[in-house]
């Protein structure tokens, strides 16, 4: 099946920031991760931040391609509240915002995406087709999103909800990949599995078929952390998360007996993100 | 001057993870900017991370020889209430803690130094000769913090406090250096001078000629961010931190004028930094 976003006509320029949303690899890249653009003349240069919104504790993903001409870039999981910050440092920085994306229909926040879009009209919001979310551009599993000459690309890993991805950097000799796991993987955690078309046994699969089969030093940015840390790898997981280190029916009885208490913003925050969040725009 | 260290009789041997504070790079190394371990068989590998205090919106820095037989590793600007999870995350990694530092002494929370040393007693803390803190080790402009291979310079950037100072991690081709710049730069911001002997003309000073004096893509890590941002650049400080780009006359208007409430922690924070936090574990 072909991507959804051939509909929308973008260009397939090479030199373009709107490159597509493919499943196949481009060009190979030398992609390093870094935390500020520095200049490689052979190589692309992914500029990389990590923002943090402190009410929900979310993390929001800021990606670029440096050593394009047009330093295009996306940004994972924006927050409605911490929108103007982005959309402020990425003019700061220079770079043309392409992609709004979620890993998922969030549950605790109201995604940027749809404020985003009312900003920077040209920015295309991206979330998996399984979701079954409104988005401009719908990915599924094995499609790649190109930023320049970067990519992400998109994993299935439901059971947080049925709609949850991944997003995987491209791999690089010497390089760790980066995995943006969303709800699915947390540091030393995972999201909870009691709502919107969630499964422990799905997440329990989806993170040993799709996460854990990744290189041990593959660096995980989760949506979320609670507890202060900012970055995990596949190798200290796989050792030291206290929930997908046991047997999966130990996990299904642990994530049984979570007793959460219901989702404080739920009901306000789900139905506004399968639209993009543009219904918190209105409210 | 000989560094205050060698009172304490650190071997100084190549292979200990208690290498000396010096003031002469010891050997070149290879320092890698990058938020997990992974082995470099030809160079020292920097493993780095940057954990977060919610409460008092504090960056605590991680930072380790990986490559180093014995992982020697160093806490810079720990907090008391997430003593604990540094503690833990350390032990998971297989590092050897060796030291706890600050940048200064603190007003906004008690230091984790003390409770460290409590609970790893080799733990050796660190402060500028300057704060006229309480320390095993007092660090003077120009000396050099051992861990492993890697070192962080020290830097007298004075003004937030009399004796704040900025460590900077060693120069290596192609990789950008690290700033811990604690209060004295904080990304688009600065910290107040109106309290322990601050100065808004001589954090100016500080900030001109110690910190944006480094090259551009260096990456400034401070000791606070309070939207979420966390990391910036030399570069982007320079263009865009709204107090620092000004002339000094208006940036010490700026400072005056800045009508701050009273700090809410300081009178419970700065005694007890004063002498590492130790007072908080008898009160």
């Amino acid at each position: 099946m072909l991507p959804k976003m051939l509909r929308f006509h973008f260009t397939t320029l090479k030199a373009s920031p709107f490159l597509p949303i493919s499943k196949a690899i481009r060009y190979p890249t030398r992609l390093r991760s870094q935390m500020a653009s520095f200049s490689s003349s052979s190589s692309s240069t992914l500029l990389f931040r990590q923002l943090f919104e402190k009410e929900s504790s979310t993390y929001t993903y800021l990606l670029a391609d440096a050593s394009h001409p047009q330093k295009p870039a996306l940004l994972i999981d924006p927050v409605d509240r911490t929108v103007d910050r982005d959309l402020s440092l990425i003019e700061q920085l220079g770079l043309k915002l392409v992609y709004a994306m979620n890993t998922h229909v969030h549950a605790d926040h109201v995604t940027g995406t749809g404020l985003i879009k009312s900003k920077v009209p040209d920015v295309k919001s991206v979330i998996s087709k399984a979701s079954g979310a409104t988005a401009d551009l719908y990915v599924e599993p094995g499609d790649k999103v190109y930023f320049g000459n970067l990519f992400l690309e998109i994993r299935a890993t439901p059971g947080h909800t049925k709609g949850c991805v991944t997003y995987v950097t491209g791999d690089t000799p010497g390089q760790p990949r980066m995995a943006f796991t969303g709800d699915t993987l947390l540091i030393r955690g995972c999201g909870r599995t009691d709502f919107q078309g969630g499964s422990s046994e799905q997440l329990y699969e989806s993170v040993h078929s799709q996460i854990f089969t990744l290189p041990k030093n593959t660096l995980i940015f989760p949506a979320h952390d609670y507890k202060g840390f900012t970055v995990s790898t596949v190798g200290e997981e796989m050792q030291y998360n206290p929930r997908l280190t046991k047997d999966v029916e130990t996990f299904k009885n642990i994530m049984a007996n979570l007793n959460l208490s219901y989702p404080k913003m739920i009901d306000v925050a789900v139905p506004a993100n399968m639209v993009c969040g543009i219904q918190s725009k209105t409210s």
